[in-house]
């Protein structure tokens, strides 16, 4: 950092920007052509990630990067939307839209690849097994390195997978099974090992609950997460406040991360400002570690080298998105990702289903009754102005929420698009 | 903080250094007075004190401050000096005074209290013993709350002991022996547990070294400090890399810390800046974590309310400003300190002796030869001007070193007392 030039580059950012915003302002001025003036935004959109991330700090025209701390007013990259109607990071996701969150823009956004037909077809024939209905309906929607990872399992080079929870409530709700049920399939069809990660540490950091609650809450959502049905023989869940303390090699992991990233880093990927506490500015270290395969040597003989994938909502992306920067720093090869999208809040796809508000939720320990009075209450159809109407036309698919719990439910796809073309 | 206005400080350093640079070279040129030169030259080396402190960053010639580098404006309370002629952190200890820092001032300024005799006389009383010579010398000049620790002790209510070291090489110095020396006189005075942390994970963090490097240095240095003769029955050595993943309940403590203190606090009280990684910013928490008696459950039983004493050289107070500050939002009561002076480099009280300069230490692993080469070649005497007047009229004893040496490890009052009227 006492590098000359490395240390221009905010400044070359900031006039990069400057110049930019002219070329833009010049030609809707000129009324330009459509694509070229798109062209023009998305580099400015661009640029302006990559000041953030560069200087923790927002861009503002004729105001230098200065040299103090920058607070960040938002959210990150995560945050800053395209037209500013998403909003996704690790601890929001929201959308002015009842369709959800845009996610080709969030692709685009996040730097990662779409889960094309192809890449289906490819799981499919490595694995030769159909493909699970989360990849067939685009639930699991997005990817890192996954070609990389077949390329490797094809000659005969395994992978694990890496999964986690934040226990922040003692009963678990149905959006929160959609990375493990997605998990437990490729751990049956690939046959490797998996580790699960309970971060009952980050909820003690960010939520006001003591650190007992938050360890209960981890052996509760254990049980829940065991009945998933993973092999016993090829799975380790573990709890923060457990495992940190309890191997060396973890928090050996832990602190060469930590030595990996700078708090302007973190200020850029997760938002912190000077007021967060320490314990959350570390925190990303801790489920970045997972990620290497020397984390778990009672698992791996001490490998380094064994490729991680992690399935996991693309709101957990941003602590990936630091891993793999960090990885090849630290000589460990970069986790690959299969990113799903968000499991709707019975209000609708505005939000995410969410254990802080049970009234949005669908808890594993409601009983059938319950989950039934909560649907027929709760949940939003789109339909019609009146019932006669809405009985006759039925609800609109596109935002209908029933509908889109058994797009993740409902195994079998003629059912499914029966029930669709009925409620067109 | 993203204020334009305050970003001008660092430039305005920058430049001030770059002029008295080139006074420097100006001076010597012209073949300018010594006293001039020398004059210059520690105003050179103040500003680029203070230049790292504000920037965060080294002063390099024809490079100004970079705008990602950020940025504290001071040093806090530690660092920010009465005349700005000493300077006392964990990592850095100077001052232009040939006697050595002003401790009375540092009193003031870290707001601890002064070992008056009346203190001395106490411990004297309550331990039945004649008190140390760093005790009788002044050596231990400083404390905080060591009247309650009596006042308990005099209950029977016991306390127990925590020092440490930070193992940035192979050989430790006799400087380093200082507050071990003590320690064991309090652990046979007193009759007490002891737990030494050796933090390896800060060097790893803090130098370019390697975790593998800094876990060694932390084994053989822990051999040097066994050889100090502590009771083995009751005294913990450990390393931060080995114990922080090998004790679930230190972990909880460490998280604890970490949620009640923020980046602005640790920016104030260390100096931290937006580049430093997160490792660093999140440490001081483990160096706090010994201070309270729950870290150690193998020791004291799950007790948490178990006072703790730290003997430490003063440079480490900041630490435990912050653990104290702490203590009473976690539940667990604050440490009582026992500070002590800094042990003189060969070439003068104004630095203190460090490892990373082979020339101002004497090492444990020196032969008796090389220490005597060491103190005739390097060793500053303050001495008159000629050798047939420094050996009618002796050295200074304020400021001789070899002198401050005998204060240290001359047992014989009368004898220490002897040699300074000689070299008056």
């Amino acid at each position: 950092m006492t590098d000359c030039q490395e240390a221009n580059s905010p400044m070359e950012l900031y006039e990069k920007l400057t110049a930019q915003g002219d070329k833009v302002r010049a030609l809707k001025t000129d009324k330009a052509e459509k694509a070229e003036v798109v062209a023009a935004v998305q580099m400015l959109l661009k640029l302006k990630v990559d000041y953030k991330q560069t200087t923790g700090q927002d861009y503002k025209a004729g105001c230098p990067p200065s040299e103090t701390a920058a607070a960040v007013t938002d959210n990150g990259p995560a945050a800053d939307g395209d037209g500013g109607e998403d909003n996704v990071d690790p601890w929001n996701v929201s959308t002015t839209n009842a369709k959800g969150v845009d996610y080709d823009k969030l692709i685009v956004r996040f730097g990662s690849s779409k889960v094309e037909k192809e890449l289906v077809d490819r799981i499919e024939k490595v694995s030769g097994q159909k493909p699970h209905r989360f990849l067939r309906r685009g639930i699991f929607f997005s990817h890192r390195d996954m070609h990389q990872v077949l390329d490797a399992y094809e000659k005969h080079k395994s992978f694990y997978l890496y999964t986690g929870r934040g226990p922040s409530s003692e009963a678990m709700h149905v959006g929160h099974l959609i990375p493990f049920i997605f998990t437990k399939w490729l751990q049956d069809v690939f046959d490797i090992p998996l580790v699960i990660q309970l971060t009952d540490d980050e909820k003690y950091l960010w939520k006001d609950l003591s650190l007992e609650d938050c360890h209960r809450f981890a052996v509760e959502n254990a049980k829940d997460i065991i009945a998933c049905g993973f092999d016993v023989n090829k799975t380790f869940i573990f709890s923060d406040l457990d495992y940190m303390g309890a191997s060396p090699d973890f928090y050996r992991n832990v602190v060469k991360i930590q030595k990996h990233v700078t708090f302007n880093q973190v200020k850029g990927i997760f938002g912190f400002t000077d007021s967060d506490c320490i314990g959350k500015i570390s925190f990303p270290a801790i489920q970045a570690a997972p990620s290497f395969s020397s984390s778990f040597p009672q698992i791996f003989g001490g490998r380094k080298d064994i490729q991680c994938l992690i399935p996991c909502a693309i709101d957990q992306d941003p602590y990936f998105r630091m891993t793999r920067d960090v990885a090849p720093r630290i000589g460990y090869p970069k986790p690959a990702l299969l990113h799903s999208t968000f499991f709707p809040a019975l209000q609708g796809a505005q939000t995410k289903m969410s254990a802080s508000d049970a009234n949005t939720s669908i808890f594993l320990t409601d009983t059938p009754k319950q989950i039934k009075s909560k649907i027929n209450k709760h949940a939003f159809s789109g339909g019609k102005d009146t019932v006669e109407e809405h009985r006759k036309y039925g609800g609109n698919a596109d935002v209908d929420v029933s509908f889109m719990y058994l797009t993740f439910f409902l195994e079998d796809d003629e059912q499914l698009e029966k029930i669709r073309q009925v409620s067109v």
